[in-house]
């Protein structure tokens, strides 16, 4: 016989198409602790006999499958599923096999009906129930020997307990699996807490946080600004390096290649004579200083994310202790960071192709393992798109081994398949193209692109509308009103956004140059002192706007984001549901920061479990207005000038259109 | 180090999403001896690095890779291609590296252009020249030398040189590929003979052959009949069962369940006394005749194909030889076919859960090479899907082994899963849901599932209007003008198509009763005798319309189909055009097999290389009328008393459009 039977010939089911699965299974699928993961294949078998499957599921690194069976769909697709209930990692496989004893019962239901002489196969399914019954649990034994011989015996009694939901169970549990498959390959679910998904981020330099201006601001001033931050109604606050920074061809104002003797630098040129990515930034404090900012973040619901950019100012002490871990010109000096015909001499990248690769592979890790020891579980990673795709999975996964907490955001503003490696060696989140999605037409595509596509199965996007490096063009030109739509956007369309403060709330705009997209003094490079009480900032906006997404479940997921048509370019509208279908949000926001628009929205009514015939409740959450709506298509009108958005829930009428109460 | 690092970790290149593939993999992809097969990859790395790729292929069994440079697509996608020129399987795969050279070369060039000085980078340049001359060969050393103390040299020279397009091929051969990464998984096509995908099949029944009726037809007979069939110029011959045929439970006329002592039973009830699947049916004739046959349909251009069907009446000689390859019933009996509550008496399925599966396997895999050493090559196959999917992968890879030009069609109107299983498993072509197919929509939807989707990587199909065991509805109640149309899609819309006659071309059309979709008077159950010169045959299309497929090889391929539009529910229209783009047909049905209907046809004038300014012609090759068309849009008339169908050439205007001859 040719090698190429791997099995018993006699197995005659198959599996195929077993989801979700990431790159034919090399990857795990992402899921956070309490989802339900649900679990499809195809499986079939040749000519009319009955199967069934079960999903197979554990906890990884425990010994015993637990076993669900499952439903067949239509089309020879079956689905099961499980909740995650841990941290960490899950696998799953599907089985299958032939049923002879449903595939006897259907049989013999259409022999009754057919009114045809069913002895002898009343035999045969009296062997089959006393066979399994041979297999089965001592005190079950029994009750197949009492089946086999009323089925047996035939006659009125004989067939009702053949057709009994009582014997389907027993064969169910009992039957011995004859050439049963089980898919080959295991299947992983990598589960992260819930902050891996739902959070709203709030960027701020510790350095301008000083009260008096021209101070350097320090963790104690931090501490002094986290009531700000928190009466924003913030998840996560996330510090720029708070390493001491090169003094070697350090940056100046406005990114200038010559510092001022007060210039302090920008913070991602890390390592000086005071040390390197463990050390702090002596102006900032102490390691006591953090991990008490820590401690305090924690008290005002803040988690502290940290910044991970792997690469050496000239004076970082690695590049005299390890100088292997650089590249060295012909010329005996190192290489330092280019993309030719630019230079950024301030900048030593780490040469992953080093012969010492392992050395310096675990080096960063210990870096991560150190913050991790101070308390912190959420890390920004700065450029992760010029380092070794294995380095990262490899370090993510050694970190996570022990802090399977662990949340860990790319930076890579790169090309989408480099986005989208990242995201499957083990990133949590990364930031994407939002901030350059503008248009209805764009922000439809961008955003079904992420959330309706494989890609949502590794790929937590989490949508910032500016960061330190990016003022974009629609946020210079629209000012506040462009300001406002930007941050509701973000905050409405992912779970999971962030801002970078305090220039955002104060809309400062001003950029670079013409045609920048970056911010002029851009605090990259000096100490900025912020006016907070400025009467035109959108503090209680955003306050308000993340308390809304608290309050409501819809705003939690991802893949449950829908787009409406409106019949107006410039406003945007979609709706997100709950998974148990309590909680559905509309939002609907005017683009143009400059005029008012109104348009009609269509709503897909049976989809939020809407009735044609009765009127129903849309009540704005921003602006606390109710509207009573009728059908389908109902009228908007958004002036940017106040606020350029709703946030509605949908209420479905439950009495009477005239008692608001009613409405749920 | 944890041991999910299976590599060197300065392995920065990645590979992702290789395609062709079917299943992960799993299952070859089929290309027919000829074919380019295209292959693709998701490659790219970290960084600003430039990379380099190689497609590897192999003839399956040969122990070097043939490598081929790989070119750069859009958005990190590579292709390359290459040619299968043999029958049986190939391997390929894909390799990746990143490409020092290249990198340096492309930031030299940028450096240049900003008039950076570019000494050091020389000398980097130059030593890469230098070790790859190391490892070239000698004769290609010496011009390493040559070019890399020119580059480190600089000047006009130098830098002439670093840019030239010579030394890039130099290094292209020769440098080393430092930590390059190949795809691990080895994926195979499958390649087989031109007729696995275009063919024109006719099917007939041998014993009503004969030109005395109520005599059995012979193969003497049947070789009296291959003038007829070759004057349509078909390519396949298929037979039924040519056994002989078992008397117990035989089926009578019409499917009666009591035989006539003159009724001959139908082919599908395999065996007798006379022997089993390696017999002849005494009143065909013998051995010899059959071998006769073959070789003489051979000269009229017409290739054999013989009918499997695993299945046994209960007097087959494998009964009483082995019982054990039949299931038992309690009371001694063997287990007839049955779907419950239908009974098959005269048919004793096997049994794959046999505990002599292998033997089994074994005497029906040498049924096979019994009748491929007769000289038959191409096999219908009845029912495969109530037979082991992994007995078919196994036999049909252990038969191509030897004789890799079988081709085997899977008579398969089952679930599609279950088709496509088949499929995979080996099968060249199957049995599709064409002959339900009838409206617009239907046949769109259709026939773009199976030519645009995964499916058209492994799945074959072959388009039948009627078979014995099918007269659809359509045909039943549209008479000759439906039997037209119906011909010219299945001819036309697939490169594989059959149809059974001479009932088909005779337009014979009567329901065994009202709502059946079964002929009357079947020649499955009797003999019949057809008059072939009837003039309302249909014979004389069917010949032109083979003629126009030979003649324009846009009709030889699957995948180039596609439909256009006309604003008529009831006219059909599609193009194919040839891989060369030297052959464009459009073909345009009238689906209304009773009036007259009439619309405006919409093509895409781009796709045809057509220019929207200029005329063009379309040449009718049914009627051989020709239309000059100018534009988008042009009007089509079509009548199902005469022919309800077009099937132009679509030429391009050379010289004027008052010389027909000048089109092209």
């Amino acid at each position: 016989m040719s090698p190429i039977i791997q099995q018993d010939g006699r197995t005659r089911v198959v599996i195929e198409n077993v989801t979700p699965r990431v790159d034919d299974g090399s990857f795990p699928v992402r899921r956070i602790i309490g989802d339900t993961v649900i679990v499809e294949a195809d499986m079939f078998t040749d000519g009319h006999d009955a199967i069934s499957c079960a999903l197979l599921y554990k906890k990884e690194g425990a010994s015993q499958w637990t076993e669900a069976f499952m439903e067949p769909l239509v089309n020879d697709r079956w689905r099961g599923t499980f909740k995650v209930e841990e941290l960490g990692f899950y696998l799953y496989t599907v089985s299958a096999w032939i049923d002879r004893f449903q595939t006897w019962s259907h049989a013999l239901e259409k022999r009754i009906e057919a009114k045809q002489d069913v002895t002898i196969d009343l035999i045969i399914g009296a062997e089959m129930i006393a066979t399994a019954g041979r297999l089965a649990p001592p005190k079950e034994a029994a009750w197949h020997e009492i089946y086999a011989d009323s089925v047996r015996a035939g006659g009125p009694d004989g067939l009702a307990r053949a057709a009994s939901a009582e014997l389907a169970d027993l064969m169910r549990r009992n039957a011995e699996r004859l050439f049963s498959i089980t898919c080959e390959q295991e299947f992983r679910v990598q589960v992260d807490p819930e902050r891996a998904r739902f959070g709203a981020w709030y960027e701020l330099f510790p350095r301008s946080t000083s009260p008096v201006p021209g101070r350097h601001g320090t963790f104690k001033d931090l501490e002094a600004r986290l009531p700000y931050v928190a009466a924003m109604n913030f998840d996560v606050l996330y510090l720029p390096p708070i390493h001491p920074i090169g003094r070697s061809f350090r940056k100046g104002r406005n990114n200038s290649t010559t510092a001022g003797p007060d210039d302090p630098g920008s913070p991602w040129a890390i390592g000086a004579a005071e040390g390197g990515h463990k050390a702090i930034h002596p102006d900032l404090g102490t390691l006591a200083d953090f991990r008490h900012l820590v401690e305090s973040a924690a008290r005002y619901g803040l988690e502290l994310a940290l910044d991970i950019a792997f690469q050496c100012s000239p004076d970082h002490p690695y590049v005299t202790e390890h100088p292997e871990w650089f590249r060295k010109r012909p010329d005996g000096t190192i290489q330092y960071a280019e993309n030719p015909p630019k230079k950024y001499q301030d900048i030593f990248p780490f040469d992953f192709e080093t012969d010492a690769w392992r050395e310096l592979w675990e080096e960063l890790r210990s870096v991560v393992q150190f913050w991790v020891d101070q308390g912190v579980r959420i890390f920004r990673v700065d450029n992760p798109h010029t380092k070794a795709f294995a380095f990262w999975q490899w370090m993510i996964a050694e970190i996570k081994r022990d802090c399977p907490e662990a949340i860990f955001l790319a930076e890579a503003f790169t090309r989408p398949k480099v986005m989208h490696r990242l995201a499957k060696a083990g990133f949590t989140q990364s930031y994407n193209y939002f901030p350059w999605r503008n248009t209805k037409w764009e922000l439809t595509q961008y955003l079904t692109d992420l959330t309706k596509t494989e890609v949502k199965e590794f790929f937590g996007p989490n949508l910032w509308p500016n960061t330190p490096d990016i003022l974009p063009e629609y946020l210079q030109y629209g000012g506040r009103p462009a300001h406002m739509a930007r941050f509701i956007l973000a905050a409405t369309l992912g779970p999971s956004y962030g801002i970078y403060g305090p220039v955002f709330e104060l809309c400062e705009n001003r950029p670079l140059a013409p045609g920048r997209e970056e911010y002029l003094d851009s605090e990259k490079f000096e100490i900025r002192v912020w006016d907070l009480d400025r009467p035109d900032s959108l503090n209680s906006l955003i306050g308000q706007v993340n308390q809304i997404r608290r309050d409501n479940s819809a705003f939690r997921t991802n893949h449950n984001l829908r787009f409406h048509e409106v019949d107006n370019e410039q406003i945007i509208a979609y709706s997100k549901s709950s998974e148990d279908g309590s909680n559905d949000v509309l939002v609907v926001v005017n683009l143009d920061p400059h005029f008012k628009q109104s348009g009609f929205i269509t709503l897909p009514l049976e989809e939020f479990g809407l009735d044609l015939r009765q009127p129903y409740q849309a009540h704005d959450l921003l602006t606390d207005a109710r509207y009573l709506w009728h059908g389908a298509r109902n009228y908007v009108e958004l002036n940017p000038k106040s606020v350029p958005a709703h946030i509605f829930v949908i209420r479905r009428k439950v009495r009477t259109e005239h008692d608001f109460d009613y409405y749920q």
